[in-house]
């Protein structure tokens, strides 16, 4: 990958682990990340001067999650134009850098927007604030995230009570949605740590999420540091859970939700999704509204990212010997083809709720999630 | 691992690969196992000289596979017996290495019955004709469970065209379930193969199987040998190619079916089972009869084998470091409890069929099976 320097975590790190920070060095800005294909074993931090260093990181999942790609998608397009390149031409790469996340293109579109705001209609404004404008606006969609996060983990753990009437909830979680991929707590995950410091979660069972094992490598470490009580699994053996009665609610992210309520999220959430149903457990997703694309009608129009095969047939470890294509030790004979879709779409009646910052949809219907997306509008305007 | 010394693949392995062989060497008779903890990587053979080795190799899962198992439990107590060593004691240790196949058992039982019997009711008779009459069993279930690959994929693939007419078959699979597991071409995997050789088979499906990843190790193999089309994927990606409609049967195979037609197999099989029925896809089990254990009334009754967590929590690679606790890489954070159970039980009213070598039992009910294994044993004496 090409970051042109790293440093690795130290004292100086605070405990929070931002996984995203905007930093103004002698020699310029720099947007800082947490590198996530490091961890848990490493905390090593990724610093971009330029939106390409940037595309390389989403594309690599250096950095990742919905919500984080917005915010690191806006801060990119801020980032081109302090350091005096062409900020549409940097939007135009880093929207293209990953195509089923939608906030990564709304982000993106934010700052660009108070770029060109800046300059005028006629584009001759100063470039130096409309460098500034684009940053605020970046700023400013990382602020917002950090405040949905608490008002999605406050209606979540609200409807969790209301579903599982009791407490004790014990919850399953599939890929990583903490705060890794959020300005503030994130999304899914969240709300199992709002039921966790409210003393109601009885267990955070957590799917390790092939082929790049989020699961395992960060949502363990964001349990472990959180203090929860968490277990780790194959992903092929929540259906024995669901079978002993040992799960109560399925909370998950989501990548891109379209207009009648069909959610893609991480390969491996669909599935979860029908063992839900066919065990009578709440399936409820936890996303911002921006996650909402009211353009996509469906779930056959969204655009499923296709990632390499190699990612299936060699092992995922940072420390392993380089052997393979992908930089892996090979776990099936050479030349195997692999399908490996990074996303999968359930549909909208398999779907309990969707939960907001806005509120929470249920029964998920096209003319409840406008009306959300309405409203949010309303506020945000 | 206690193995007194392996030897490597070289030009006098025949193709077919034995995963199990008997041989008579100068300094007494040994068995020799293909150890599939090495493969895809590397073909090394794994040499038993006594029953506490061949043990040992169970527990590893350098051998493994129902059918195997049996077969091989048989081989432990003729090389045992043929070594001087105590049947009996070799019996009871063989039996108890791995909790879940019945057929482990079983075939223990065989060979020890033949060694009792040749003892003689005062326990009198020839020490070496009775290691001999346990030798004689245990190629004798060797040769038996070949010819019941055989009929189990004739039969199989007859109800393979019956389910799906107009063949082209796209069939899903998961773990591994062909010559590696069996003394002749296995279980489902032989009914895909026999669909493969009649040109019926347009896709072979291979689910990778986590957390040891049988799948990508093993199934990928043997279908790249016998020059089959097969896409390998992550378990979890299953749900997106049902939904797409590009899933016509899953084949799995069986570690233990109850009385009254639960089938335990390889974890990850039950959420398959359930996204068949949502998508209506035949979910056919494909097992000998010595599988259906008919002390065992339900599947609540089965004991499911839960194995150690670092399966789970370190990358799994033969060629990986030594790190951690189980000799892999760790990917989660250290200290992070995983739920690793071996195996899941699929409750007969999720399966469409279960196919044997005496032929097939549809709908499956406690009264077909029990019918079956009564024809299966006036067959046999």
């Amino acid at each position: 990958m090409a970051d042109p320097y790293t440093r690795t975590g130290d004292d100086e790190r605070p405990a929070g682990i931002p996984a995203i920070r905007w930093e103004e060095l002698p020699e310029g800005p720099v947007l800082v990340l947490l590198d996530q294909t490091r961890l848990p074993a490493e905390e090593v931090e990724l610093v971009c001067t330029d939106a390409s260093v940037l595309v390389e990181a989403v594309r690599s999942l250096a950095v990742r999650g919905a919500p984080l790609l917005g915010i690191a998608g806006a801060y990119g397009v801020a980032l081109a134009a302090a350091r005096g390149y062409d900020a549409e031409d940097a939007a135009t790469a880093l929207a293209g850098a990953r195509p089923t996340a939608v906030n990564l293109a709304v982000g993106v579109r934010r700052a660009l927007d108070a770029h060109r705001a800046a300059l005028g209609a006629d584009g001759d404004g100063d470039e130096r604030r409309a460098a500034q404008a684009a940053l605020a606006a970046a700023r400013r969609l990382h602020r917002e995230d950090a405040e949905a996060s608490t008002r999605m983990a406050a209606h979540g753990l609200a409807l969790l009570d209301e579903l599982l009437p009791g407490g004790g909830h014990r919850v399953l979680t599939h890929c990583n949605t903490g705060s890794l991929v959020s300005g503030g707590e994130g999304t899914a995950f969240a709300v199992a740590l709002a039921a966790h410091r409210a003393g109601r979660l009885r267990r955070l069972w957590v799917d390790e999420t092939r082929p790049l094992l989020q699961g395992a490598r960060l949502t363990a470490y964001e349990a472990a540091r959180a203090g929860m009580a968490y277990t780790l699994l194959t992903d092929n053996a929540a259906g024995s859970l669901f079978a002993a009665g040992e799960v109560d609610a399925v909370l998950i992210g989501a990548d891109r939700i379209a207009a009648d309520g069909s959610v893609a999220n991480k390969i491996g959430s669909y599935p979860l999704a029908v063992l839900a149903r066919y065990h009578h457990v709440p399936f409820v997703v936890v996303a911002p509204v921006t996650t909402v694309d009211l353009e996509t009608p469906d779930g056959a129009s969204i655009e499923v990212e296709q990632r390499p095969g190699y990612e299936v047939t060699e092992a995922v470890s940072p420390q392993a010997p380089v052997v393979g294509a992908g930089g892996g030790v090979p776990v099936a004979p050479l030349g195997t083809q692999a399908y490996n879709p990074a996303f999968d779409v359930t549909p909208p009646e398999l779907v309990t709720a969707i939960v907001t910052e806005e509120g929470a949809v249920s029964p998920v219907t096209a003319q409840a999630l406008a009306g959300l997306c309405a409203r949010s509008r309303r506020v945000t305007i």
